[in-house]
């Protein structure tokens, strides 16, 4: 019996439309990457599994992908581990290649691989899939695309400056205006922890601090003080909660509370920089807000934090993010080397442009020209122009059979085409073909021996 | 101690120059795919290892990458399968999915799954990377690309006219002339065996026929005989050898070799409606050959066979090669949907446009603009200047540090950037900046307060 097919949940097919409208944002997002002076750079699907393991933590070791070895796989596990039945140590004696679980640490290992022939700064871009054995939900997938810009061996607060005009040039070109990049600077946030004495405690201060949107500011407290930050360690941080009014109001708030903390007196020069930086330069469309209660990738990142959230009114979470890193490629073994980057969210953006209606009606049109086939004779006229209207670089098509016309018509208006061109015998005798006008219904005659009129009026 | 990073054997890293060449070739692939009507699609990297196994042989099967279950992947393995210690039981339990080994198989189920919503004909085009656990050697991988269009659902043979136009009008746009599109078709084949007396030796002939480049006449002859045709078979297979002259004459021997098999006769026929057809509608750069000795996929391929020669002189296996199979969706109980497709071959396209010295120089400009830095105050107004450049689609950078002038411009010279401003000093006072024509050497000032007057003459 044939079986009933299926793909492997968290996973998609595409189809035409979705592969266009993707390749659209792919598209703009690469043309932006180019102008802004980063390079490409793609590594292998799999990576030794020594390369990715360890450096998520074991919630990642345990969402990655591992590949059985070829072969005789059992043959390198020893006979103890055998009988134990433990997979934690049997998984590295049968499987030594993982999937990419991010684009990072594949880059830290390129940097470090390549580091004779790279000229630093280094400016990477990278645009390819990443898989997560992660539980499936609505928007969330096993096999995804990651799009990232990366600069290595640069420690100028121009980089991030340059990182906040990129996503701006991208969301303007993809007409999504209004997108907030929020900004913060992990030194702010160990410049808080030690001012309000909790330096021990920066990483569940940050984590509740996060949750300010979603849980307000007395949930925030409650969990605070359940992490075990004192009374009057929270009473120093309430200020942080109402921040409010411009950047600079911000900054001159953040710089008082942070006075006697050299790093949080650090960050917030950082931040300033930045910000009064990228005004003077101008931003097109995307708005630049200070965001305190930003902490993500916090074991990670060692200066400026970014996360872009979508125009107001559009529920989505963050549809990019990024930051400062000071040690990127020290686990490869070069130190010292700062990489700075920003991602796009491919998969979010898509919704939004999709909710938004921001998609350009031409990427729905796979198809310009339909040629109607009327029989063999027929045909081969008919490929003949559409031979032609090809080589200037027109989707032309002709049908393959000749079925009945009504079919032919309604497989031209499944597929949206704009124009189907007619030669049938009359037409043929006549030395001509009649194009039809979807839309209008109107329908023009031209001479098949000068299909450049029909092609300069398209 | 730090890991000395590296990759799995046959995986590659492409550096920014070969991502560039790549993509080059997928845009021009790309293109006339779209000109011709065909729609893309994607398929996950990962499919379910019931849709992938046993649709390639025993060793597709073995070469097929597997992905070991997440969590606890011992607990579906039955005590009796994991005493007797068998892999080939094993396998199916603790591994349920496998990386795509081709882009046909998956094709062929999101058809299936697909029914309802695909327009068929459908014409589709894939590009992809595909997995095989093959031993490594030059010019193999166990990671590479692979470019396809198909058409599904048409049994007309304007098909295979508009593929052999498609490999004209890619090689054409890639400059790569004097390509050679050889055809053959399985129903010569199949009436060949016929006509000899050799029906059940089909495979054995074909084999031993497809080496006659390799092995000439005598080694064909000699294998043909130890796979168990008769002398008086070979006798009457003679003819094939010396078969030359234009197409036409050669259809011509061939229609009277295969006078008494109706499947020849049919495969004669089609061949010649198919070479006719081009030649009436011209190729623009390709050559069209009949090839009797082209066998590939025989046991896949139903009608019309292609493969593709690079241009002579260059030492290279086929470029692209496809054909038609009749029952492309029965394995997913879709019976009786015809399909006709080709491929490309991208790292040997890739190869060969190398050593032709093909591949245009602009792709390897990927800075157009280095600005050099002269400090903070300086970079400022460089920043404003490369925000300007950028806007207009030009890839331009900001030196990121004031590192030493020299140091400064050996970056720019490896990176083979054109145009180095200079923004120092005297030039913010004068209101100016100063423009070095990298290859010429030659210095043009501009106003800042005009980038246009410098942008038109880029």
């Amino acid at each position: 019996m044939a079986q009933k097919p299926g793909i492997p949940k968290g996973t998609r097919d595409f189809s035409p439309s979705e592969v266009q409208k993707r390749n659209y944002i792919f598209g703009i997002v690469r043309k932006h990457f180019e102008t802004f002076g980063f390079q490409p750079i793609e590594t292998p699907s799999f990576e030794n599994s020594e390369t990715l393991m360890g450096k998520y933590g074991d919630e990642g070791d345990r969402l990655i992908f591992k590949i059985l070895n070829s072969g005789d796989y059992l043959k390198k596990v020893d006979e103890a581990t055998y009988v134990a039945k433990d997979t934690g140590k049997m998984t590295p004696k049968i499987s030594e290649k993982a999937l990419r679980y991010d684009l990072t640490v594949p880059f830290a290992r390129y940097v470090v691989m390549h580091q004779n022939e790279i000229d630093f700064p280094f400016k990477r871009y990278q645009i390819q899939p990443v898989w997560r054995a992660d539980r499936p939900q609505k928007g969330r997938f096993r096999e995804f695309f990651q799009c990232d810009a990366d600069v290595v061996g640069a420690n100028s607060l121009l980089q991030e400056v340059e990182l906040v005009q990129l996503y701006d040039a991208v969301f303007t070109n993809l007409k999504l205006e209004g997108a907030t990049i929020k900004m913060n600077n992990r030194k702010i946030l160990s410049g808080i922890a030690e001012v309000i004495g909790a330096h021990d405690l920066l990483i569940d201060f940050t984590v509740a601090l996060d949750k300010l949107d979603k849980i307000g500011e007395e949930g925030v407290k409650k969990e605070m003080s359940e992490r075990g930050l004192t009374a009057q360690a929270i009473a120093k941080v309430e200020p942080l909660f109402s921040l409010s009014g411009s950047n600079l109001e911000q900054l001159q708030a953040l710089k008082k509370m942070l006075q006697d903390s050299e790093i949080g007196t650090k960050g917030v020069k950082e931040l300033q920089f930045i910000i009064e930086t990228v005004e003077e330069l101008g931003l097109q469309s995307a708005n630049l807000a200070i965001d305190v209660t930003l902490a993500r990738g916090l074991n990670y990142y060692t200066g400026a934090i970014f996360e872009v959230a979508a125009p107001k009114g559009v529920k989505m979470g963050s549809i990019g993010g990024g930051g400062r890193y000071d040690d990127l490629t020290g686990i490869f073994g070069l130190k010292d080397v700062s990489g700075v980057g920003i991602s796009f969210g491919l998969d979010r953006i898509y919704l939004v442009l999709e909710e938004l209606n921001l998609f350009p009606q031409e990427i729905e049109q796979s198809l310009q020209v339909l040629c109607l086939n009327f029989g063999e004779k027929e045909s081969q006229a008919a490929l003949k122009l559409v031979t032609e209207l090809r080589k200037n670089g027109i989707k032309a098509d002709l049908y393959p059979s000749s079925a009945k016309i009504n079919k032919q018509f309604k497989y031209a208006n499944n597929r949206n085409v704009p124009y189907v061109i007619s030669i049938g015998s009359q037409e043929l005798q006549n030395g001509e073909f009649t194009v039809k006008n979807m839309q209008s219904g109107e329908q023009v005659n031209y001479a098949l021996s000068t299909p450049k009129d029909f092609i300069e009026n398209l």
